[in-house]
């Protein structure tokens, strides 16, 4: 038996995004976002949502690029702390310890500590509500070595990122594997 | 140090949503989807997005509306099933075994066997890349019972969701709690 909640954005897992820009005046900011997503394969794009009152919001608007950063949940307290603090009054990175880098192929920084950075280039904007969705095409992913496996791929569990459960607001940790998709399914092809 | 991966959609964790819709008619349908997210606040609204080519495609365009649908990893047979068959040669609700119940607010199937349904009417659409991205507005939240918590919340460990991890094709489950959003990083406040 469902009961019914009514209007709410309850969905299991949401991310924990660091979005990297640069303002007009060179100064790298960073925000925590949860509301966000892989949009497309090909190319690849993501999704994020982003209040206009956000620095942010204007530094993207400016750059039309941005980075899409994964932390560790190493380093929860910092991330945590760049969706508490105004990017427009406080400069995130000094007070945070963390350091900016600039990516190689947008204009928009990377934040070093963090093992995941996605570069992205703005290809669509929409008003949705009180966010403005801002689609990032990802021209390149760097990844900390320490995090790929042997295939040279990222490896989620030493990534170790996060969840944001957007019930709750608290932050969760990633889990077991549990199967293989486009396979543990196959069983039910046949009948 | 960062190695660069080149264009690729790699972002953790993505979500797993089976999306609910009927078609003309009226035979419901479900499909197996990671590329989505949260995106707004106020009104809630969730993102997907869906290959022009899928049956699903087809319903959203007809109906105006879908449910997202987060299976447990009790399920995870059945959800990865909705990734593989396809909507327009196979029924299946029937191969699988699972229950399709129309949802009370919108023309969409909610599958009952799942523990959290989103009742979502389209409000926005766009063509990203190979994709067509639907935002829908949430206007109701079911969640399974036995699925809430003391507060009458959805409990992530009670609706056990999974994770898809879109470098290796698998799933994974969540883990443990980890903090308090908007909270754990207050110590850099007074720096």
């Amino acid at each position: 038996m469902k009961k019914h909640l009514g209007a709410h954005a309850f969905a299991f897992p949401t991310p924990v995004y660091i979005i990297g820009s640069y303002g007009k005046d060179g100064k790298p900011n960073a925000m925590n976002v949860a509301w966000g997503g892989i949009c497309s394969s090909e190319p690849p794009c993501v999704a994020i949502s982003v209040r206009k009152s956000r620095r942010t919001y204007d530094n993207i608007m400016e750059k039309k690029e941005f980075s899409v950063n994964i932390p560790s949940r190493a380093h929860m307290k910092e991330a945590d702390y760049f969706g508490i603090a105004s990017g427009h009054k406080t400069d995130k990175f000094a007070a945070s310890g963390l350091h900016a880098a600039k990516c190689p192929n947008v204009d928009a920084p990377c934040i070093e500590e963090f093992p995941l950075c996605l570069e992205c280039r703005v290809i669509h904007t929409a008003e949705i509500g009180q966010h403005v969705q801002f689609v990032g095409e990802i021209v390149n992913v760097m990844v900390e070595e320490a995090c790929l496996d042997d295939a040279g791929l990222p490896d989620i569990e030493k990534l170790a990122p996060m969840l944001y459960d957007p019930a709750h607001s608290v932050y969760n940790a990633t889990g077991e594997f549990l199967g293989k998709a486009f396979s543990v399914g196959k069983g039910f092809m046949k009948k």
